[in-house]
């Protein structure tokens, strides 16, 4: 048997991009003057208060231009809600043409494990090392176990897309993923819990590790875009 | 614990339509004539010719009037295709709001095990009375771990949306899908293996399962598209 | 020459639909439920307290599965901005195929004629006599001459799809579209300008007409829907 | 009066894009490896031998992550159908905030003006000098008269957005469009009539110019995927 792997992390990395907020105000300036403006001269407060103004009044269009691709490992649970944002493009690892590799996410000791409050708004608290420890063990287990499994399945000659079913959902699963700067806006506003958001999100922590990559990413090349939308109460265009 | 269930099956029930094949002519009427056609007389044999002409040289529009919702019961592992369609709505069962229900799929005895043939164009067929009974085994076992597990997870105050990670990916998930008949049928062209299809597809046979649900839904309520549909090859237009 | 006519009004009637508040709160019981809920007994306070929790917390799926088919008469300038609305579905009377109508758009006298403040947030205040006067007349003579053009046109064997691209843009198109509750109260929070609304929004007249007509008609069919969304600063889910 | 500008051409340029055949292999590699492949070797036998058999199966996912932004010059008839394609993104001219330009698309004479054949597969025909020559002194009229009456109209305090609605389909209007290789295969195969594609297109000549120089770039930016799209009948994966 394969040596189990596990984590408490997810890795988001930046494969390519075509993003700068250059292109936002560039985009805008064709409603306004009907110009390709491929060599304006970038005055940086023009630009700024334009894209502080698009963002205020929910003129999207202009930040759907930008482009991002990245490739992302995360555990299955985390892609099932993923995927749920349509406005992207996906290609991920496949069960059915490829064996896929013992690893498994286990939560950290500080992911916390209680949750207090009313349905829809939960909030969460630190679990008790008993509790942490118990959760623990029984994932290792169940990991360990269904991955003997799936080896001892595909062993005998039971095709690749059956043997998977039994998989758990905290396994790891790799995507290219590429969306617009608009698309990643919703997808933060959705999938981070912060506070002075203007409408309140109470995503799973898991998720919400994906979208704190993200944000650092829209953040490094598009600064004044995502200074806008932070200033906006983290409201998409 | 609650008792463990299994089933081979998945459900497709059809919750609410609207959708005819006349609609698919009055919309492209509309093309031609410009005028609201609510009472046009119904000359079926005018609308199919019309209909076939549509498919044929795939104007797609006027079949996107026409609106299913289903209520779908299937495993995990076949939402994760599922959703790959992304025009469509969707409304799922979430384990982070309600306790999962102990419902599994095992393959039925005919479900093949075996693949055979090249990546991408893989043949299944049948596997071993060994096989079957290894598999069923493997997998009900893993079953009663895991649910067992994620109750005593929830007995000991573990969050729901944490207890759930690491369950099988062949539990039942519920959701309510709807898709116009576009989309519904570019989802049979890719999710069903039918011989004399133009496009070959080589779905996996759970997915498949429900497609051919959501066929019979089609054939029911919108017959003379679902024929041209056929007649031209599956190809969705 | 057949003869021009006028309008000011724009036409929106409902062609079908399959739209309920109870479709909405079954779409979101699924999700905490997971259950089909066809039968459930119609609560009205709780579907009411279900529809605007949604609404406020931005769940915006479940009304996903409400459809309205329109059938919609307006000019071109409209389509134009209509189709921007791209989670929608068209079918538009096309110049390629039929010979278009001599039906043309004038602004009525009530018609707001001259604009005041920044870009952007432009005003719109009465216009003179004198201004509506010209306005009028300018724009008859020109659908009079156009129009007179376009016949003379096909009368000389020349294409109908040359012969209309001299066409105003004020003349009249007509087109069925769908969309679904949730991509209506979009194009209503971004095409009509109401007191109150949390975000602000500068549509053109035109489209404006429209979308009251569809107000009217989602106010009608899915009142719970449509309280909630005025009741929350008209922000779409 | 500012002097009007004829012209029988339409503008693309490239404005940037994020678009390599290696792109296309990546993506797919990430569902049969689940890696990320950033710096794998390029072997483009290899590579051309994958994109083809994603072609021909229609896997059209791994086309998605590559894109193009285009500055596109081209009349409002033009644009019409341009803006039907939903899976793309838009920033145009806007005669709400711009005072738009006296420049008009005038046909040239080659541009064939008679059709024949059946509704839905016109085929065109070359026109007389007769025909010819009355197109053009009628549309240039038109396009000077209204052009005049828009002046006019600004000039004595009309709303830009009321003063521009009787403006001819032909005057010229510019975007920023932004599309990947996917949805762009999409937009030339309904969009070219080309000998030998595996589905007829019937496309209006002015729109297939559009179509025509998108295909240019795509080929020098992608020229696998194109020569692939090309060999297997030019249909969308």
């Amino acid at each position: 048997m394969q040596s189990v792997q596990y984590s408490s992390e997810v890795i988001v990395e930046l494969i390519k991009y075509s993003a700068q907020d250059i292109d936002v105000a560039r985009a805008a300036w064709v409603s306004t003057k009907g110009e390709a403006s491929k060599d304006v001269t970038q005055d940086e407060a023009k630009i700024s208060g334009l894209i502080n103004y698009l963002m205020r009044d929910r003129h999207g269009s202009p930040f759907e231009h930008s482009y991002f691709t990245f490739y992302v490992k995360a555990p299955i649970f985390v892609w099932r809600e993923h995927m749920r944002h349509r406005i992207a493009s996906y290609n991920e690892e496949s069960g059915r043409y490829a064996v896929l590799k013992p690893e498994f996410y286990i939560p950290a000791r500080e992911r916390n494990l209680q949750q207090i409050g009313k349905t829809g708004h939960y909030q969460f608290i630190e679990g008790t090392n008993d509790q942490y420890a118990m959760t623990k063990v029984l994932f290792e287990k169940q990991c360990i176990d269904a991955y003997q499994n799936y080896e001892q399945l595909l062993a005998n000659g039971i095709a690749k897309e059956v043997a998977r079913i039994a998989l758990p959902l905290n396994i790891y699963s790799s995507a290219y993923v590429t969306m617009n700067a608009r698309a990643l806006m919703n997808f933060l506003s959705l999938r981070q819990h912060v506070e002075g958001s203007h409408f309140p999100s109470y995503p799973q922590r898991e998720i919400e590790m994906v979208a704190e990559r993200y944000e650092e990413i829209l953040k490094e090349h598009m600064p004044i875009t995502y200074a806008a939308f932070a200033a906006n109460g983290r409201v998409a265009p």
